[in-house]
């Protein structure tokens, strides 16, 4: 039995806080992600991460309260439900949102066994992110690196894009390039930059002396890092010297969007592991 | 040198028709599509389609002017910098919308040659729609099949999320499903159905005897069509039994984004046809 407590005001110092990392696509100042809908908290408990809060609109109390033993121990706060839609980021989110304390990673555990690791490089749409970090779970990669200057894991809209993910796909957030850059090499992962297939032809890669392989004629059967640019810049210089350069074979077009360029790349590894077990 | 007409006020008919086609997600009255950006008035005008009018504020009056020649013949209309921002359907429009007359295919343009065709079932998301043109002419898509119930083509959405895809690819919309499927078995086109891993898995499908193969053990390198269903309910079930089902292998999560599914599904198809040519 839930024993909710009631909040009226929107001046609550809890709302105020939940709406600045909503806006700001930060964690919370306690360091709490905010997880909207029932399937993201759904998702979050059963991912074993600890939900610290869940706040709910009057409307989804029903719903709230059918989750029982679930949600034993967690402070749960119901809202007027116009309250709860001046917090909310989407028109779907249900009426519910969990604030959920995210699991911290270490570098070195993103590369167990036959590491594949994706590294994001300066990507700033929270969207494509998630959605790289979905395809990344769903294809077997082993970790995720957010380096600094790329949208933040704890964006509430990346969380909401990667459906859950997030929760399980252990990652590393606001490294600097060249600690990655040591980091990957000491522990023996192989470097593949996506370049989209016109640089591929117009421009050899400073830093290497070979243009661009195509995707499938590259080994990523190894335990390989895909380092993914920005959507506007590409990868940073320092990555076109350190990796090697690999691009999607395509016609007609300049280039792939940013979450399906890198889903591609993980689904070609998927697929070269499992023929090559 | 151009000599553009200026319009003032926001009660204009041809503004007014603007908006409710970027409200509706359709055409205008007059049968053009709403091209934003500087981007997709350039692939407009490269695919040769008939750029009708474009619409400019007043600060990207010099970069339209910059167009030259270019715009012989067509009709420039400048706006006050509030006017324009309130017939934009994004805040990056850049200061331009061109209303452009869409190029019209029939069905049978759909399958020339080593025919690949993409066909949407009820998938309701512009940006989904879009970014699956783009990447079907990226990986030599013969064209696009638009079903009854699908998101439009000529949504402005649509049309930016292809990057200007839409301009090229041949397509058809308002297609019943019913009318596809024995066009598509007349032209001796082998339709696949994209189902999610979960579902090969769980259920057998309805009117098919076998469950879905993963994807690489799938031959996509003859004329065949790929049915891309809507976000939450998959493919009609007409299709269930006209089509083969075949799975992307994934562990881990329910589904993929069905843009990254198509675009995956596009990938293997061109990855195939590359090595088999």
């Amino acid at each position: 039995m839930l024993t909710p407590e009631t909040i009226t005001s929107a001046a609550n110092p809890l709302l105020k806080e939940v709406r600045r990392a909503v806006a700001r696509g930060s964690l919370t100042a306690e360091g709490w992600c905010v997880a909207e809908t029932f399937h993201l908290l759904e998702e979050a408990l059963g991912s074993g991460s600890e939900v610290k809060t869940v706040l709910a609109a009057e409307s989804a109390r029903a719903a709230v309260e059918a989750q029982g033993r679930r949600l034993a121990g967690v402070r749960v706060v119901l809202l007027p439900d116009a309250l709860f839609a001046g917090i909310a980021a989407t028109e779907t989110s249900q009426g519910v949102m969990a604030l959920v304390q995210p699991r911290e990673w270490k570098l070195a555990q993103l590369f167990h066994g036959a590491a594949l690791v994706v590294v994001l490089d300066g990507l700033q749409d929270p969207g494509n992110a998630g959605a790289i970090v979905r395809a990344a779970e769903a294809f077997g990669a082993t970790g995720i690196l957010f380096l600094k200057g790329t949208v933040s894991p704890h964006n509430p809209k990346t969380l909401r894009a990667s459906a859950g993910s997030l929760f399980r796909v252990p990652f590393v957030h606001g490294v600097a390039s060249a600690t990655a850059i040591a980091t990957l090499r000491q522990n023996g992962i192989k470097l593949f930059v996506a370049m989209p297939a016109a640089a591929r032809l117009q421009e050899p890669l400073r830093g290497s002396t070979t243009s661009a392989d195509s995707l499938w004629a590259t080994d990523l059967s190894g335990r390989c890092g895909l380092i993914i640019g920005s959507e506007a810049h590409g990868v940073g210089t320092e990555w076109r010297s350190a990796a090697a350069p690999v691009s999607i074979p395509t016609v007609g077009v300049e280039s792939l969007n940013a979450a399906i360029a890198a889903s591609i790349l993980l689904y070609e590894a998927r697929r070269q592991r499992m023929l090559r077990p």
